[in-house]
């Protein structure tokens, strides 16, 4: 009996002294998705309690004034080296599309990250539908060249994340509301509180400070952060 | 006798599979000091043979057609934020200039630059002269908030690198030849034929291909580039 009251106690205990971290990410880009998925398993190894926040990276670049890299010939054909050499490195099945200008600024992802939104707005008790649909969508856009505008390319992405037809069809409907538009432009907006310039955007929360990390190549940075070790996280 | 022999093989079979990399970098960017700080500290631990490349960033700014990322308000505070972060975790004390854009971009480091490359010139036997100047031209710059454009303030760096007054004074009147300013560009030009759109910038020579690394946030994708473990340099 005395051994369970020990046992819960440390339970709390530890729950209490869990660090929050937020993750802001826009399935359009690709470097999110690599934070997405090292911030996701290293949930599993630092006492971290995790927050999805997905929200428009569209919105980020025209509220900060930042114009994105890819624009700058050699910056782009070096993004292209870079994210195929972390993908390999990261184990994350990255491959850019055709044509990248066409499905990151002409189609992207307001469409996308309104259904994600929608997605966190319906799922209780933890955010793995968040986590699996965003993934499915990183799929489709960053390693198999497909839309991600349509209704049927977000339903195909949310059964595959294992979602009911049913439960599709009513989200789908769900992120058109002007409930899901404003909280996707809530969280929009802040990151942008957190003075974001782009994603993915990892704010940790230490001793009541928020300390802002850009980019997925801050993880070290974050251990150091947050207490924590880094791990050979590569696959 | 034959163990002499079979140490010296071994060497030479050591140096002769050491993989080159070279660094490229500009004292004018703080991004770079850390870069060559972390490479420094490899150099002694890798089997690699760490060739120091002094260039001028203004050069590849405007030959990339890059813009300096400071400019956009939002990134301009993260960096501090950054550098201040990754000063403390890899103990280079790194303190930015009142005024970084007058020191980065009206005064600048073409002198400082051309400087550095003669003294790369003149140094026979090895590259720590142009090792330990670079180091106290960004102690000046990215430090203690000092000049580096004028004669005296290149003449105390090198001085406090160990070099005489007499050699000090050769090097000055070097640094504004032909010769050296010439030798520069090259150096530029060669790090723009790898595509450079900023610095620091690691070339690794790896079964006869050039692989580049961007910034000083690779280290961990270099090691595994040339077989190598990464190992905690934070300090």
């Amino acid at each position: 009996m005395c051994n369970i009251v020990i046992i819960v106690e440390k339970i709390l205990q530890m729950a209490s002294s869990r660090k929050v971290i937020e993750l802001f990410y826009d399935v359009v880009s690709p470097y999110s998705w690599l934070g997405f998925e090292v911030m996701c398993r290293y949930r599993n190894v630092w006492n971290i309690d995790l927050k999805l926040r997905p929200a428009f990276l569209g919105g980020i670049m025209q509220g900060s004034g930042n114009k994105p890299p890819g624009l700058v010939p050699n910056k782009f054909l070096y993004m292209t080296t870079d994210l195929h050499r972390l993908a390999q490195y990261f184990q994350v099945p990255i491959s850019p599309p055709a044509d990248p200008f066409e499905a990151m600024f002409e189609k992207g992802s307001l469409s996308a990250m309104r259904f994600v939104a929608a997605v966190q707005e319906r799922e209780v008790g933890g955010d793995k539908q968040v986590e699996q649909v965003s993934r499915e969508l990183w799929m489709r856009i960053w390693s198999q060249d497909k839309d991600i505008t349509q209704p049927a390319s977000l339903s195909e992405a949310a059964m595959k994340a294992g979602l009911s037809a049913c439960e599709v069809e009513e989200l789908l409907k769900l992120s058109t509301s002007k409930e899901i538009k404003d909280k996707l432009k809530r969280s929009t907006q802040e990151a942008l509180d957190h003075r974001a310039f782009g994603f993915p955007l990892a704010v940790c929360h230490v001793n009541g400070k928020a300390e802002v990390f850009f980019g997925s190549d801050r993880f070290e940075l974050i251990a150091h952060c947050i207490g924590e070790p880094t791990l050979p996280l590569a696959s």
